[in-house]
């Protein structure tokens, strides 16, 4: 009899039934001497698979060649390298990335048509492709090897990212990793996130339910408005656990589709939470806006707003600076309706300063989770967004990211 | 016999003929116990005036009242205080900024309906009116009160920014003054800003003049990306030099427009020098673009990007950081069209790496003003903006504003 559903604890990428990792340290990223770089995901068998690719015009070699053979709707295998996104290199890059693909294939003894390609780090270098040709082979796959996979693709990350959770009473498992961080912005795919899953899934819903996951968690989240040249989230279901093809408009589909975005938010959380520099999670929800895209746009101005995040990173409660975000997201609001909570703590009431205590405040900005609510007392949509403070140490880490 | 045309050396918004200036210590801004913080500009005769505010939905009380007062396009005085915005202060905060210009008018011996009312400093309190209501008359007006105005005016600024020009074979003088530092980001008027000119200027033409100037100035420069609820540019053409009316069209109004583009380009580079927290000033030119729409949101999406703003902090040559932004700007381009230099070292040519000396680039960054060109090699529109780099400073001095 299987488990029930909920979070696997200590589960990862490779806790679905039928996927392996392995990686090895090919000397890709120097800033990780002797730690792995490079790592490979593998379904033992081929599986339907969809992706979201950065909206970035620039788009590295391996988000161009990923992008094309994906297009099928199935993949076998992804292999990924941190230290070198092989971002602006040319048609070198795209032949690097391909060669990359097909070393990986060859190791795991599946079709290079099947395999993708991730890249993250320094953009507009070569990748050393003497070194992963001699890399690879060493990669060693194992079912458990889902947690060296989320140390390998680390960059700035602080804390490897990976989750599991068990759905549908049992009857499949949703699996994920990924690596955040910088130059993390909506209106991208985002970052790189590595998603598996037994269930037998038909490709069209795959890709709907792979949208939709990415909007309310990836595209919810702001480190710093610059969105890379990279980012990639790409899910594979191999069918291990057995079972009808979960299709469109199924009781199951609502299941699968609930179980994935509960992978990707925890994700899009514990990326918000080791951003460049962060001390603090931001969770700003908005309520009561005309439309879903007005909520979110709000949500995510007043996150990425550099004045409220440094603002939160002091415990300094200046509210202004939320209304003022606001203000300027774009979406028509009525300054006189607003009400501004601080955890349960009322800030503004109808656009003007409510009496609240201070001290209270403060107390609540000095946790290590911040939650702000603006309700917009418009309509009936809400959104969510997730960022982190801004702190002196992001402009230390990315003062010195190359040299 | 006039002088001739160009900059006066210590120059201020005082310098065109007919202008008074003066301030006192209202005890408005607790960040600056003792020093002035409230100031008044004055015509000796109504002039025409227009203005431009912030875009920000949330527009504070000074802005709406200075806004609909502006519509007539005549002014003969402004009164302006730092510390307090006024805003998100409700009806009570329209009858405050309502008495204050009041308060002014009675003390300049001019009609309240021409005067106009600017507030700068922390959102959601009320001003303290009867400091003012004791401080307005001891403003002592001068024609050599400019430089105090400007020191009146500053917040978190650390240096007065004032500039002067006299123009057309000296004919006429445009003077200026601005406060900048933070909140500060295209798409609103921008901080306080109050020119001046002793032209004899038709309203209609004053109106476009302004539009333009602050284009290409005011709205080129970004410091975080967050608007302000209190931004406001303001000129008053008092006509004190004599001499024809400028119209759209003449000789004269090319003229007035270029010596206009002079000042509020000055004011506009000196406010992104003086960003919080700044070391450097970044000067960012976009060439080659489609349209100057294109070029402007290329030019802005770089000189906006925290992660290219901590690597120029850092002499950091990661250029692949200015070909992300550009990428994401949401501007069509090609990559492998693209140009980019610092200073004159090409770093990129058609999208690649360029061969260049990584140490001499590192020398450019040192600099205290960084320049980097990038070319989309699309089409013959070019623009330029201005920011600075992102410090640790910034961090520091935004986490503790209010407390």
């Amino acid at each position: 009899m299987k488990d029930k559903s909920g979070f696997i604890p200590g589960g990862g990428v490779t806790s679905p039934g039928g996927f392996l990792a392995g990686v090895t340290s090919a000397g890709i990223n120097h800033h990780k001497e002797g730690s792995p770089d490079l790592g490979m995901l593998v379904s033992e068998v081929t599986g339907t698979a969809a992706a979201v690719f950065t909206g970035n015009l620039v788009k590295a070699a391996p988000v161009v060649v990923s992008q094309r053979r994906v297009q099928g709707g199935k993949a076998a295998a992804v292999v990924v390298n941190s230290g070198c996104a092989n971002a602006c290199t040319g048609e070198r890059g795209l032949r690097d990335a391909g060669e990359m693909a097909e070393l990986a294939a060859r190791h795991a003894g599946v079709s290079p048509a099947d395999v993708l390609v991730a890249s993250t780090g320094i953009i507009g270098e070569w990748l050393p492709m003497e070194r992963i040709r001699a890399a690879v082979p060493q990669i060693a796959l194992s079912a458990e090897g889902g947690h060296e996979l989320a140390r390998a693709i680390m960059t700035t990350d602080t804390v490897p990212k990976e989750v599991a959770v068990r759905a549908d009473e049992g009857n499949f498992v949703i699996g994920g990793t990924a690596k955040g961080s910088g130059m993390i912005h909506p209106d991208m795919a985002t970052l790189l996130c590595f998603l598996t899953t037994d269930a037998v899934v038909d490709v069209e819903f795959l890709r709907s339910a792979l949208r939709e996951a990415v909007d309310t968690s990836f595209n919810m989240v702001t480190i710093d408005g610059d969105t890379s040249t990279n980012d990639m989230v790409l899910i594979i279901a191999n069918g291990f656990s057995g079972g009808e093809t979960i299709v469109s408009g199924s009781r199951q589909a609502e299941v699968f589709r609930q179980a994935l975005n509960e992978v990707c938010i925890y994700l899009a959380r514990v990326i918000a939470r080791d951003g460049e520099g962060a001390t603090k999670l931001i969770e700003v929800n908005v309520n009561g806006a005309t439309s879903l895209t007005d909520a979110r746009l709000v949500a995510r101005t007043i996150a990425n707003s550099p004045l409220f995040k440094a603002a939160v990173h002091g415990s300094d409660p200046n509210w202004g600076r939320v209304i003022a975000a606001a203000g300027r997201s774009g979406v028509e609001l009525s300054p006189d309706r607003l009400d501004l909570y601080i955890g349960s703590i009322c800030l503004v009431k109808k656009g003007l300063q409510a009496s609240f205590n201070r001290q209270e405040v403060v107390g609540l900005l000095d946790g290590d989770e911040v939650s702000v609510s603006l309700n917009l007392n418009l309509g009936n949509a809400s959104a969510t967004a997730w960022g982190c403070d801004l702190s002196e140490e992001y402009v230390t880490i990315n003062s010195e990211y190359t040299t």
